[in-house]
């Protein structure tokens, strides 16, 4: 059966993946150096749950399923340490969620744009020169970010796109410019391995996933200890998970400017299907393939309504407020992009049905104790 | 007077810069961190003539025009210390020259690899933060490379393209896919900046610039000890320097696979006019300004044998020598570029013409004894 290694194993895809794959048979072989834990207590943004580290999780899910998940705790900008984990393991697949994830994050200061730079790209490079030294036919599945388009004027394709220019033709890189410097480093990384691609023939998927929601898969639904984090924080969190905990708290929710903004959403349960469906359908060696990867488009104006009307049929009285944008983005723009590729691969989506929104208000009121209201909302500014 | 801050100016054309300016009456900071002196040592591709260290040259400098330029020991990727330089001299203009500049470096390993990740991005980005925390009017001249666009099968327009794609148009930076790990760092800091200027407001100018041959500029003719580096080895040097070297010495003019490779050369002389055209007439804020920066291309087969024919006509034996790429590149191609903005601003090139082949000869015969064969071509191969 496959190896698959999972970078980034303790964060808050990296460890429903974990599971999914393990539950599939997999050997997993789970790395992190729990950044994403140390940022969190640094900037006073812990999650709504107190998470058992790695390998206590690793130990729990073994003894609910009987299966064993391989913990290295290490950090993979360090080559030695990486190259010593495919050494052992001989991996098929990597999965690369080991990136810095935030765009606020990456905005605080010039520290921290250095981390993520650093951080996104020497994991990047070192994966590359660790399957080139390794197994060349290993398939990477690296995690990039519908934030990378941005909101061009045209319709987004699932990649690449075909120019003709002065009557001759030519494919490329679909144009890809983004709204902070993280999603910056996802455009960097991606022509890094596109580079190593061509040159060295490796093979690589390139997820460019919108923003997830949702905390419960399969592998976790029945063991509360097994889910994984819920970030709703302002540097961390992501809209809807936010959205919830803030209705759940009596906070208004907090649209960015306009809220005309339009974006490609997905469950986590998407999530894990569209991995798994990259990794048992690799790529040719030599082959950038790259998927949209979402199963529906809203407005955030659309999504605080949808969240509003569930919260007040739950005996909610939620608000919505209106913030001054702090970040640089057009709130009013074009959006139309194709996203075909996942479902031609079998993707059955989970829509954002009234149901599973009421599920998610219900997880987050048994943590309703936990919420801090003062982390949702600091005021990290673009500008 | 205004203020020219210059980082990577112990570089090849660092120093000519520096002394272009300083001429012209401008307050001149160099800023160095002797990379390439050390890196030089240490792969063993010491350059033609042994140069004076940058302090050394600023004062040799002085002493013959009666101008001091200002020299700093220390390295941009530090931001405490380029801060500190920011803050005591305030430039109105910087030029950045202190990326890693070698192809074939960047492919030797990993560690070189990371290095040139690291050194060419976070340089850049110190670079912005150091503006916006200072000075966010002050204009930053960044060298690119034309081969940072490879050679797609369209006509390669001055940095952006519209495109019409399905009834809608929109304008992005022309399509980049470059044939080193090098060239793509020259990518991603472009993203890197363009994202910057979209958010800060910052203005940048991008000189997509292609090879470089010669060694006078007017500032040095007289004085040999003010001359800039001639590099001729396989890392560091560029490919005329090498050919006549070769021619020089004996040794046959290695062309890399077929030789029908096009590129856009300029003399070194035409770089100092493209960065003091591009400092004298800034962009407005907020906008990223990109020239194509060469003056005539020419095919390395067409190189060679112009080197052939003069050296040939000065008594040398010469011959060429087609070896196996090292490279991952295509050896025939579509390649018609665009490069009127450095002309509209008022560049008189000067062209690679017999006279400036056989002045160059000449320059190379009176260190013929320090030429060592044994760096001209080492083997650094992309796969």
């Amino acid at each position: 059966m496959s190896r698959v290694l999972i970078l980034g194993a303790d964060g808050y895809l990296g460890w429903p993946t974990c599971m999914y794959f393990s539950q599939r048979g997999y050997t997993v072989i789970g790395v992190d150096n729990y950044f994403i834990r140390n940022a969190m207590k640094e900037l006073d943004c812990e999650p709504l749950r107190k998470i058992p580290d790695l390998s206590q999780r690793a130990r729990l899910w073994e003894e609910k399923s009987g299966r064993r998940i391989f913990v290295h705790i290490g950090d993979v900008t360090n080559y030695d340490f990486l190259l010593s984990v495919f050494k052992e393991y001989m991996p098929d697949t990597v999965i690369h969620y080991a990136e810095q994830p935030s765009a606020p994050y990456s905005m605080i200061n010039r520290d921290k744009a250095a981390f993520t730079v650093i951080n996104n790209l020497i994991s990047t490079l070192n994966i590359v020169y660790a399957v080139k030294e390794t197994n060349p036919d290993c398939h990477i599945i690296k995690l990039g970010t519908m934030g990378e388009y941005g909101t061009p004027n045209i319709d987004i394709e699932e990649g690449w796109i075909e120019i003709e220019h002065k009557g001759r033709r030519d494919k490329f890189l679909f144009p890809r410019q983004a709204s902070s410097l993280y999603h910056t480093t996802k455009i960097q990384d991606t022509d890094m391995l596109w580079f190593y691609i061509r040159t060295w023939g490796i093979r690589v998927t390139d997820l460019m996933q919108g923003p997830v929601y949702g905390i419960y898969t399969d592998e976790s639904r029945e063991d509360h200890q097994l889910i994984t984090y819920c970030p709703y924080d302002e540097i961390f969190g992501s809209v809807l998970n936010r959205f919830i905990v803030q209705a759940v708290s009596g906070y208004p929710l907090t649209v960015y400017g306009k809220g005309n903004q339009i974006r490609g959403f997905l469950n986590i349960i998407d999530t894990m299907q569209c991995v798994y469906l990259a990794s048992i359908n690799p790529p040719e060696r030599g082959k950038l393939r790259i998927f949209n990867q979402f199963t529906e488009t809203f407005s955030i104006n659309t999504l605080a309504e949808k969240v509003k009307n569930v919260g007040e049929k739950l005996g909610y009285h939620v608000t919505i407020e209106h913030l001054t944008n702090p970040r640089v983005e057009k709130e009013e723009h074009y959006y139309n992009v194709c996203y075909t590729g996942l479902f031609n691969l079998g993707l059955r989506p989970h829509y954002l049905t009234d149901e599973v929104l009421e599920e998610f208000f219900k997880f987050v009121e048994t943590y309703k104790d936990n919420i801090n209201r003062e982390i949702i909302y600091k005021g990290v500014k673009w500008k």
